[in-house]
């Protein structure tokens, strides 16, 4: 096992009716800014019922600011950092999903920098500039990047399309309310997205080498065996509470930073995906879909021993020589991603070989020339790994 | 799944040499107390290595507080809380395992309450009176209980045998430093109990009826399988690092709140215990290796599901009808702790169905006439247990 600094102080709400919690949650005369996305949170009554809970033990100053994007612009957060100025805002609250929170994450920090700093400089920083932030919560609606109980955000920049993380030890939610009855008018489609990247975080932290850390490994495979479970479940069954609140509690646990502590990590799925959504618009979880199972076959030498107990203690594949077993359990994992309708193919968005180019450049600008565990996939691997994904 | 409300604030610094990061996490400026057990962390240089890393940073007043039991008695603890008063120290770091951490935490709370309450009242109301606790840190070196990672405690008043448990959100370490090489010198039979400690930590979270949580039981069923795999190990080759650094984290989680969220408990097995210990002076872990096997054979049709579940997951127990495949877990169970060097009958200690009425009856004095997970272990199914562990 590798030494580790773990600390998570996010207090989780979870479960039907919580968020009548949330008043109690938030400081008494906190003059709080609520930031959400599109129309959702409006049309299925999230919002009202969150506006209503914040008034509960008394008027507070509550304003709003809508419209962050699923993939949230710098453009657009920085009016919200204005937003916060001009009505002296000392607490946001997100009402939405991983977007909305690595959102807020951002405005938190931007909020508290001293007026000589650029807030682009948190991005290009990854956050390392970040001293203060102001105090946040959130209340979860779609289950699917974690970020509603860690510490890391992504943001786009829409004028260049740079799509870039960024964490702090200062932007752990305070709380979260984590109620299942809010995501079932979620569409089918984010749902399976959500359940598609709460399974390759997962796998981000577990498919590397071994390390002999026996709970990181049993956590990682019973998150994956669960998304197994329920996963087409979450999908065609939007109000089944229980399943929901298992995709809800997975996709938390996948990325809050428990299961990836002393343990080696990749991420290079992400990385590639990233900008294959800042290139193209393919939604995050879409592109994990697409890199993860490329990933598996291109590395799948310094990856052999995880996959191969991957194999067994996931997928229940004993039979056969080592590479068949990998070989199934590759096809296992796109057989997954593709029963919850999300393809697994560039090709299944109209990109051809001519599409390589110019992602691997982006990979470049972006300093992403050493990715995965051994910081060992270079441009060129990136390369076969897209070519594997055509 | 049910409803929870999960917070753990505390920091956990863990792996070989991680005693070094002990100045930047106690406050610069603090009056530390030192509390510890016996002259094993002095004999093993853990005591030096502390006093010493705290002085790293700058000169600060240490004080030290040794004689803490292995069940920590109120009386010893108030001798330390005197000091506390005495020396006005404002920072306590608890080294050792799980009474020196549990005793801490009481000394914590007694030192901040107010002069007109009698410090018995922290127990009389199992913590509820705590408002405010001195801040703690703790380096651990034996691994069992879980308090280095949890806000509860226990604690024994000597002069009337009563050893009662407490709890605070208050009482959450602030950091605790999780070194393996810490536990190297520990004796055979401390290691054993607390992979005993850990292993019925998990069961009493577990072992109930299902939920459909299914992360938490897979949490579970992989702490259970880390145990069983290590424990063998962890108890004949003392320096095997990675052995014992499974064997810290698996004890670490198993009682950290984490799997517990949002499923029922049990802790029937640790209330009987509990008593054995008072009594007779049995040490806890080797309690809960006599009470566990009886409350599974006794509470089968109760737990019948989570058994089977048990059965298969953690012990691969596939053949068989029902009642053999409980059976089978039943003694594998057994099987397991004896195999630890832990005997798992009251015969064992030399006690026959003649200690059964006083520890019943001890049992009815701390108000423990409704145990279990559906409260229905009253002190008459209490005696059939404690029966079925002659």
């Amino acid at each position: 096992m590798l030494n580790f600094d773990y600390q998570n102080p996010t207090r989780i709400i979870f479960g039907q009716g919580s968020t009548s919690k949330l008043s109690r949650s938030v400081p008494p005369k906190a003059r709080v800014l609520v930031l959400y996305g599109g129309g959702s949170v409006r049309r299925n009554g999230t919002l009202d019922d969150v506006l209503a809970a914040l008034q509960q033990d008394g008027e507070r100053h509550v304003a709003e600011f809508s419209g962050i994007e699923p993939n949230p612009t710098f453009e657009t957060l920085m009016r919200a950092v204005q937003q916060v100025h001009e009505e002296q805002i000392d607490f946001l609250l997100a009402v939405g999903g991983g977007s909305v929170i690595d959102g807020t994450k951002f405005v938190a920090a931007a909020a508290r920098l001293p007026a000589s700093e650029d807030a682009w400089s948190i991005l290009e920083s990854r956050g390392r500039v970040i001293k203060d932030a102001l105090p946040f919560g959130a209340v979860l609606t779609l289950p699917a990047t974690g970020s509603e109980m860690n510490a890391g955000g992504v943001v786009t920049r829409a004028a260049t399309h740079d799509k870039i993380s960024f964490s702090s030890r200062l932007l752990y939610p305070q709380f979260s309310i984590l109620d299942p009855v809010r995501t079932y008018t979620l569409p089918a489609r984010q749902v399976a997205n959500g359940v598609v990247d709460a399974f390759v975080h997962t796998m981000e932290q577990y498919l590397t080498y071994p390390v002999d850390a026996r709970v990181q490994d049993r956590f990682a495979e019973g998150l994956l065996r669960t998304l197994v479970e329920i996963g087409p479940d979450a999908v065609a069954r939007p109000e089944d509470y229980d399943t929901r609140a298992n995709l809800v509690w997975s996709a938390t646990m996948a990325l809050n930073g428990l299961i990836g502590a002393g343990v080696p990590q990749d991420w290079a799925t992400h990385m590639i995906g990233h900008e294959l959504t800042a290139l193209h618009g393919i939604d995050h979880g879409r592109t994990l879909a697409i890199v993860l199972p490329a990933v598996m076959e291109v590395r799948r030498e310094a990856k052999r021993d995880k996959l191969l107990q991957y194999a067994e203690r996931v997928w229940d594949i004993r039979d056969g020589d080592a590479d068949a077993r990998i070989d199934a359990a590759i096809a296992r994992t796109r057989s997954f991603f593709e029963s919850l309708g999300v393809p697994t193919r560039l090709g299944d968005y109209q990109l051809g070989a001519d599409a390589i180019d110019p992602l691997v450049a982006a990979l470049e600008k972006h300093g992403m020339t050493q990715l995965g565990e051994k910081q060992d996939i270079t441009p060129d691997v990136s390369r076969q790994i897209l070519q594997a994904a055509l």
